[in-house]
């Protein structure tokens, strides 16, 4: 078993950079805060014995020697980015998680034949920068390196200017790594596990996920001296737009979800109707089929809306990934070191997207998940106990260690 | 008649100041463009002769003597400050076009038994520090000084401080001047007098306005892992609000209007669900029944709203003036200059809020109107023509000198 209470206390360590303003984070990716967390990260990397490199896209793997210079590494890890306001767990559990079972093996003076990688991915939250795991995407060969650093945030900043302004764009090619397999722990920003008193999810998928950035633009006019017949509101519009989003996604229970987090309203004054509006739509489901069904629907629903109201609209996809199959045999990996530890366990489905999504594309993958309490997550409250911590390190340290072969 | 090549260069003059993105203004108030529009203002008062002072609020003065010394002054003007993205008119034609017909009686060496003041009102537009109109405002003594100057804008910046910090807070009281009569022009901001060709409107009415600031607070959380049915979206709920202020506005037509132009928010993510926004209802009537009645609609069906999605709401009125009745002897003296000068006219009411609507308190009040293309304004492309101009500017002329007394 890990030590929970090392675990722990690198936990609330990490959490003192970029401290939210409610007791979460705001250490968003590639911020003075972001670059502060990974020089902690890589200290800690150090005095466990690791090797560092740092990839072009800024993604961090902390390497552990194995006995067979020739054998392919197992990685772990996740990210330490977080929401504007993000809890202390979501990502971080995952690389220090992954940190804390290679200072167990350590202690106990485990060696493994295959080489151990605890890996920090650049930008998973997607939030200054869409679209969401842009890193792992990169590394995946899903996106170009180049496409990513042309990514900008809401002041037009590029995310290669960014990363190079923090220090952490490194020298080597993005993706040449092999893995012999890929395991991310990770909250389970959901409240199925707490509901059932279980102590482990075991991933088997990852549902899909469509974010379509919508522009409507009306025209800008005064409030009160234009008469409502006049009008070409944006705002109105995006009004409509999000309760389409809200009712295609209860039309596909039980699974389906969807919602929009992110608006900007133009000239955004009080006397003057929206001229225009620019928004993110999420849409997620499971199922391959229903996804692209919902993506229709609100292409087509926008556009009668709009007609109706007399408006442009412009949709472009800023990302977008495919429900995911996660390896069987990693998946077996963890529910059996569940078994063997005597944790609770059941299969369950990533409501959220992960890392592991994309690397699961280039490599054996698999996830495991702990519960968090009232499945709250991207918000400053988000929490865990240290007991579900225990568990969720447990069964990666187990897993892991089986495969990289002692 | 006044001179129109001079008003328009004045007016092109003016518009160099605080340009927008598109050919208009964003000369918000209290900002150091707005600063650098009143020092321009009181050069060509001096210029003009006039004698300026400026009250604690900021509002600006410009006297032309009078030829009997105890005769009350006759006030004409509007405002210099504009919306974030405004027109070049709006406002700024109702100052300029008073300090050209001082400039037009200095040529034809008119002299008047009353004096003439013009004026420049403190932040008309409510953009940056709600509500609108506030320095006439507190001349009206309808706000204290000391509550406007603790207003504050997004950034949480005081009025006081920042009148003070551009360096146009003046030492005279507020609200201690006695007034014959003002009159204002001003753009109509709306379609009515350019679909039916007519040069003038004779502004007999204002309409009452309700600005109310909701604040919704639902629970932030990820969009991807929350079920749809745990959901407390406080971005549906404002979506919500958008559509019912829009139905309970066409449910009073035709004359009511209504919209949210403001919007805030938070987190702001695109994969986190609303856990709180905040925005302005705008609502208007030229009756004050049905003004009530609409806010009371919508208050009742926040309520509604609100219960349906699990969220609490609070609702705050920033923003309040009944409908206005103006001045039957100055309205009479619009109507009698149009007639005389051979301008069509007709009479009119004002969709939008006016200085004029606060010192209407206090001092007996009018307004002229001229048409603007296409009805638009509150938008860059806001546009008048020099015919206009010269039509609305002629007949404050006449008004003004006929009650001025030659
Ligand atoms: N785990 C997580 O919050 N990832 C961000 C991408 C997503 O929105 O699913
Ligand atoms: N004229 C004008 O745009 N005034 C601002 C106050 C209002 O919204 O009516």
């Amino acid at each position: 078993k890990i030590n929970a209470d090392r675990l722990w206390d690198s936990l609330m360590e990490m959490a003192k950079i970029g401290p939210g303003v409610a007791g979460g984070n705001n250490r968003q990716t590639l911020t003075d805060e972001d670059s502060e967390g990974r020089k902690l990260f890589q200290k800690w990397c150090e005095e466990a014995g690791l090797e560092m490199g740092v990839d072009e896209m800024g993604t961090m793997f902390a390497t552990r020697a194995g006995t067979d210079p020739d054998a392919l590494p197992v990685y772990v890890g996740s990210h330490l980015d977080t929401q504007p306001t993000g809890g202390k767990y979501d990502g971080v559990l995952g690389v220090l998680g992954g940190l804390e079972i290679i200072r167990s093996m350590n202690d106990l003076g485990i060696k493994t034949k295959h080489p151990i990688v605890v890996t920090n991915w650049t930008n998973e939250e997607g939030t200054r920068f869409a679209p969401a795991m842009l890193a792992s995407g990169v590394f995946a060969g899903v996106h170009e390196r180049d496409w990513a650093y042309d990514r900008t945030d809401a002041e037009g900043k590029r995310f290669g200017d960014e990363l190079e302004r923090i220090g952490w764009k490194g020298d080597e090619p993005v993706g040449q790594r092999k893995m012999k397999a890929f395991f991310e722990l990770h909250i389970e920003q959901g409240p199925i596990l707490e509901d059932e008193f279980i102590d482990i999810g075991v991933v088997t998928h990852g549902q899909g996920l469509w974010w379509l950035q919508v522009t409507l633009t009306g025209k800008e006019s005064h409030t009160g001296s234009t008469p409502m017949p006049k009008r070409r509101n944006a705002g109105l519009g995006m009004a409509r737009v999000t309760e389409l989003v809200h009712e295609v996604a209860m039309d596909h229970q039980p699974n389906a979800v969807g919602a929009i987090g992110h608006v900007e309203v133009y000239p955004n004054s009080r006397n003057v109707i929206p001229g225009k509006t620019v928004f993110t739509v999420d849409i997620r489901s499971p199922d391959e089929k229903t996804l692209n069904r919902m993506r229709a629907k609100i292409e087509a629903g926008i556009e009668t809306i709009c007609d109706a109201l007399d408006i442009k609209y412009e949709i472009e996809p800023v990302g977008h990934f495919a429900p995911v199959t996660f390896d069987k045999d990693c998946v077996k990996a963890i529910r059996d070191a569940a078994e063997r530890l005597g944790y609770s366990h059941r299969d369950i489905v990533s409501g959220a997207g992960h890392d592991a999504c994309w690397i699961n594309q280039v490599a054996p993958t698999a996830m495991v998940m702990c519960p968090c309490v009232d499945g709250l997550s991207h918000n400053e409250a988000e929490e865990i106990t240290k007991e579900w911590a225990q568990a969720g390190a447990d069964v990666l340290f187990h897993a892991v260690v089986e495969t990289a072969e002692i």
